[in-house]
């Protein structure tokens, strides 16, 4: 018989087990399998020994002892931050890749909320016709350099071309063409993830190369970006703007460099490209969709 | 010999004559082509005798008889507010309807900033994170209804396709299915010029077929609105949000219902849907590609 712990408590509603999502579990399982919501730290180390698949936020190293009948190890996230990425002999790990649709969302809605005058508009006076006129510029046509261009940074090319963008994918173990296509880039967008050697990744040199109309956009991991030299770059105009949802420190403090108000052009997300009701059934789905509920 | 007059002085830069758009014009043109950018009415006025083909924003009916060699009378304008829309045998009138691409883009800024939470995060204090995830929610899978599905329409509802949005169009000369897709729709997005009957089609009775999730777009023009009605319910949580780049009196004033500051759930934008630096040169394009500057 197949247990299925699921321990995903959150702050965020939208990250948490619901009920809708426990009765797609329920209806993809195998028939007479066992589903244990925990709630807390205790109650899922105490429903560890039974389990046979587990779906979590965070799991420890040593926590793999308790589970002895453990076949997957699964979380919604996408990124290696929470678990383990290996586990013992006969154990599956398993990290979330169905993310993509939902950031490329976030990552369109960020890139035309900016050049179609959205943010412009919120942040300007009343009726700001003429200073608008000036600042809006279409999305098509533009080019974009996408930095990490995985699982997610491919769905997010692919809306991006929909759109009549040129998309320039760089993977983050072969920037050789990065400085050469950084020079052309009307936005470099990172998706990166935070291990594998990818902090500072953007730094002041990397900026230097970028032309003065270029937008960088950041939905990976906040550690990519040399924040004190972004923040530099935006003071001095030397880049058009950054859309950022991911920061170096999370939440986002008043006294880093980007968090000051005063720092001109930057659209400040809380980690939120993600954010959408579905997003944990979307994970079960995605489970079933590749034979690991079994 | 060929004379165009061109006319397009405005106050937003991106609707008025440019080198770039003069340049284009003149390798457009048959050879031997005269180009007479008017600057004030007065030279407009002056230079009318001369012109077989006229580029302008505003042209009185009055005005025909001073222009005995016109065959194309033509405006960058999709809207039929500052020209006549028939003249003397022999002329063509034409309006533009190259902005649905552009205007696109604005429909599609607006609606993701909102359900991405982009907008949110500009008006909520530092780091909304709880807040913005329990208001973003994906724009794929939603249902929106086009009221008016001309050339523009039709351009909003093929890019909303590409982004997996359940698109029903509905042309403003058979409204008889509005009543009943409105029930559903998660979005009412209204592309209706100004004439033709369409004052206050989204009235008090239409807004009350919507559901509480429906978000009202306005792209098309301000009179398609009851504000009084529209501003009620969204006072009173009756529908989700209005993005409104349009308005009954443009500018919008602070009096005005829709106007007051405390509005709450409303993107308010300065007519600017189709703002972009090539749209002259985009207008001119047009006209070739209709083999109208023949």
């Amino acid at each position: 018989m197949n247990v299925y712990v699921v321990y995903l408590e959150w702050p965020e509603k939208c990250f948490r087990t619901n009920p809708e999502a426990l009765a797609l579990l329920k209806k993809l399982a195998p028939k007479g399998s066992r589903i244990i919501r925990a709630r807390t730290e205790q109650g899922f180390l105490r429903a560890l020994p039974s389990a046979t698949h587990v779906i979590t936020w965070p799991f420890k190293k040593e926590w793999f002892e308790l589970a002895p009948k453990l076949r997957l190890l699964a979380t919604p996230s996408a990124g290696r931050e929470l678990m383990p990425t290996e586990g013992p002999k006969g154990v599956k790990i398993h990290f979330g890749g169905f993310h993509g649709a939902a950031m490329a969302e976030s990552v369109l809605a960020m890139m035309l909320a900016w050049c179609r005058g959205v943010v412009a508009a919120e942040r300007l006076s009343h009726w700001p016709k003429i200073a608008l006129s000036e600042r809006c510029y279409r999305l098509a046509g533009t080019r974009a350099v996408i930095l990490g261009y995985g699982k997610i940074g491919r769905v997010v090319g692919d809306r991006l071309s929909a759109l009549g963008v040129e998309v320039v994918g760089i993977r983050r173990n072969n920037v050789s063409s990065l400085a050469k296509e950084a020079k052309t880039a009307d936005w470099l967008i990172c998706v990166l993830p935070s291990d594998t050697g990818t902090t500072d990744m953007v730094d002041a040199k990397l900026i230097a190369t970028l032309p003065p109309r270029c937008v960088i956009v950041n939905v990976g991991r906040g550690n990519a970006i040399d924040e004190a030299a972004l923040a530099s770059a935006l003071r001095r105009g030397r880049i058009a703007a950054a859309l950022l949802d991911v920061w170096k420190k999370e939440p986002l403090s008043p006294s880093s460099p980007l968090g000051r108000p005063d720092v001109p052009n930057l659209v400040r997300m809380p980690h939120a490209a993600a954010f959408y009701p579905g997003y944990v059934s979307d994970a079960i789905r995605e489970l079933a969709s590749e034979g690991l509920l079994k």
